[in-house]
């Protein structure tokens, strides 16, 4: 296990700078021994230039060519061996079982890119044949499908390191898009990100791929040049609030605005109804526990919001969830920084005029104590939204509404989030269908009688939400529609069969679906017969 | 006729500043009689929470009743009789031919946004079905549609006022996604504003739609409130760079960020090659200069930078341009201030060391002069872009490149345009290849032998492109893609059939094309065999 610490720039490691930092064990929080190398603005630009140079070709790499890329990615994550696993445990405290787990999902997500790309249907292709003896103009052809938008900065999370990392969910979709990619690796687990990138380096070279499709760069200060460097045309960011709002302007101060996408605060309210509580009050309480401490409660999905009406069974429940979340150990936060927001975050929360900590787990000061807080419902209805701002950790906050009437006003109100979770019993038929009504325009996930952690990566899988779920409603950051945010349509007018690129051509030779003259078909186009008719 | 120069709030009519403002005949300057009312921001506000209170009806709307909406009001624009287009022919100086032309395409495009609404796939519809017993974990049943994202503020474009303006294609995109609107007329042609917001009310009240469907204000003062306005969801906009821009940081300042779509500034690159000069250069000579003075330039696809190889071809080509653009008459402008702002912009041009004027048409002082300037290659790659900044009107520039390896290194410093035009000749069929790669990434549409002026309404057309010339080139405008624009995923997941939206549901009631376990079909689901089988 080689750890360089440098740059990764066109196929190659450089560090310049001089300037390097350390990794740390994340239980022990002593410093790991590996030093790396932070990136000098000279070689952000060195790497941005090297993926523009890539470009070109990387993005018409053919579809099973692309595919087979993804896939070799795949292969040398899973061949990585247990020194891996031991480096990203102790960069972030993370468990063996979720290490493990957290690659398969990885290696899983490039796969499933793959049969994306394979699928083809991401092109997006469409066609309207000529119409010469239309009046009182003809019409021309005019044939349309997506492109890759050009080299993608990635700002990867620091609480999956494999999955929302460096050949994490953007990573393999901006690829998948054809677009080169260039990492900045996030500073809670270089040594893993290194370890990925190398892995991913090897993959650049079996399947000869332009050496400038992959970068990455270490060191917090390199993001500012890497956003404003001109060659980046889009930008994927999954973090904080507060992260992604500076990122964003930074991204606004260029000359030529971009696409940023950012995945950043949700508290994935959860909604009880009495049918629901009165049915299996304590599988809930029992569940709601295991979802808001799971991973330490690092997870964007985690429910930070526990929604009731008023009456004894909500209280019942309140208390069943108490005596839960007070058995339930401190655990490993990812890093100090994320253990001393967290205990911030409480104390806050507890600070909170309306606010009472109802019960918590054993004290511990080098790990996260799970809390939960009560709060009166006049705070969920309060400007700036005192109940929805994101304490990342192992607590969570139990709210009692007056009546469904009294949700249903407010759940417009609410903040945008991720997820929204309703535990719903036979007695709550009737309630249902006017709650998922109001939730639905607030969220990307509704979900029934389920906890919003573990999200599945898949076709229909949505990540994302209104802002500051998300900076932008119309992407997911997860599942195979990820890959929208990278792609744009172009339109051909007039050309040749010949000229066109093999996604638009008469014959169909990629054999994808298309839209032609209205119809959605996967057959090849027989003169111009089908547009006459149409 | 009637016009009460009101604003149009929750299908009533108000008028509480006391400010009014008149509209102006195109030819004579002269003030129309009617009187305009100025929005207050009180009056925005009711139109933005009437649309909010329309937005939970209106999303729910079956297709087939969307479509007929859609229809209604296509039907009431083809019937508006004479004296409405005797008034956009005063308001606008568009002379008769091409305001009739106008309204068809506009009730036309009305129409394809009905049968998309039809065909059902704007709904994105994807299911992947439960995997109870999959190992390590069962995987539970997911399914994602698209929703539109709530009202929508428009700010319709002076130079289309049917077309682009109150039912033109944001608001018909827009309609079709599920989303109320609000427009904001434009101040150039108020009348015609309110006699297409007439129709629009009577096919709400025919079609018996909830009534805050549809808003309109009117006075310039009215988009900074529009654009803050707490329930707007997402803004469209088709004007000038400095219009979006100002509109984008208005945009910028608000608590919940929001989807915006500009479509601003493009000056549309014209390629001529050597081998189609030498077949056919008078030819194109009179094709570019027709393009560049149609409708008095005052199209976005105007295209306004002509670039050819030096040499005698391009010399001889150059003075046959020259001629035909003599040739041509002084144009009637929209308005006295895009006249104003035409000739500053020719005046501009002129002033810019390395720039000539080459031949202009005609001059008259209440009319646009033709102009045809030629301008050194250096200011083609100079920051700024100077020569790429837009000039509104019957003006446009000749450049001499070396070769095709100049224009091939310079395209990445393209700014983003909607259009690049390529005209080829036998003799050019190698440049073609490189020349539509390097193209593609810095524009929306690619033509061969054709002008970049008239835009198909159809699936397959991108107007978009690259910054400048759209905020965001992942979109459209024109097609019937630019319905993508209002419309975001959201998943279920774990809800029984009867709770699910119909287009999720297992027998397909809607029979749409739908994404199930990884194949596209629009079968019904019988079981979890699909799944099992993947």
């Amino acid at each position: 296990m080689d750890i360089f610490g440098k740059q990764f720039i066109d196929g190659k490691r450089e560090a310049s700078s001089g300037i390097t930092f350390v990794a740390c064990d994340a239980v022990s929080g002593e410093t790991l021994p590996h030093k790396i190398s932070t990136a000098t603005e000279a070689e952000v630009r060195s790497a941005a230039e090297a993926a523009a140079r890539a470009y070109p070709v990387y993005r018409k790499t053919g579809l099973e060519e692309r595919a087979g890329f993804l896939e070799a990615i795949a292969k040398e994550i899973d061949s990585l061996d247990d020194s891996f696993i031991s480096m990203v445990m102790a960069e972030t405290g993370l468990l063996e079982a979720r290490v493990r787990g957290e690659r398969a999902r990885t290696s899983n997500q490039l796969r499933l890119f793959a049969a994306v790309v394979r699928r083809g249907d991401f092109l997006g292709a469409r066609i309207d044949s000529a119409l010469p003896q239309r009046e009182p103009l003809p019409r021309p052809d005019i044939r349309q499908y997506r492109i890759g938008l050009g080299p993608v900065a990635v700002f990867g999370a620091g609480n999956f390191p494999l999955a929302f990392s460096v050949a994490g969910g953007d990573t393999a979709s901006a690829l998948a898009a054809g677009c080169p990619v260039i990492v900045k690796a996030h500073s809670g687990h270089p040594v893993t990100s290194e370890l990925v990138g190398q892995a991913i380096v090897r993959a650049v070279e079996t399947c000869r791929m332009p050496s400038g499709v992959f970068g990455m760069l270490f060191g917090d200060n390199s993001g500012e040049p890497l956003v404003l460097a001109r060659e980046i045309k889009a930008i994927a960011f999954t973090g904080s609030l507060r992260g992604g709002r500076a990122l964003n302007e930074i991204a606004a101060r260029r000359p030529e605005p971009i696409p940023m996408f950012a995945e950043m605060s949700s508290i994935n309210p959860v909604i009880v109804l009495p049918g629901a509580l009165k049915e299996r009050s304590q599988a809930i309480a029992t569940g709601v526990a295991a979802s808001v401490t799971l991973g330490a409660g690092q997870f964007c999905t985690n429910p930070g919001l526990i929604i009731g009406f008023s009456g004894d069974l909500f209280e019942h429940f309140c208390q069943q969830l108490g005596e839960e979340m007070g058995k339930r150990d401190p655990s490993v936060m990812l890093n100090r920084t994320i253990l001393t927001n967290y205990q911030d975050g409480v104390t806050r929360m507890a600070q909170i005029s309306g606010v009472e900590l109802l019960a918590s787990g054993p004290s511990d000061l080098d790990r996260a104590q799970t809390c939960l807080f009560r709060a009166s419902a006049t705070l969920l209805k309060k400007t700036g939204h005192p109940l929805e701002a994101e304490v990342f950790g192992p607590a969570t906050v139990v709210v009692a509404l007056k009546d469904l009437q009294e949700l249903l006003d407010l759940a417009p109100r609410l903040n945008g989030h991720l997820t929204a979770s309703v535990f719903a019993g036979s007695a709550d038929a009737e309630s249902c269908g006017p709650l998922v009504d109001a939730l639905e325009p607030r969220v990307g996930r509704i979900i029934l009688n389920d906890y919003p952690t573990g999200v599945e990566v898949c076709d229909a899988m949505v990540h994302g939400g209104p802002y500051p779920a998300s900076s932008d409603s119309r992407f997911t950051s997860v599942g195979s529609l990820s890959i929208d945010r990278f792609l744009r349509p172009v339109c051909y007018q007039g050309y040749p069969d010949s000229m066109l690129p093999s996604a638009l051509q008469d014959k169909n030779p990629l054999g994808i679906r298309r839209l032609v003259n209205g119809c959605w078909t996967s057959d090849p186009i027989c003169g111009v017969q089908l547009a006459e008719n149409r």
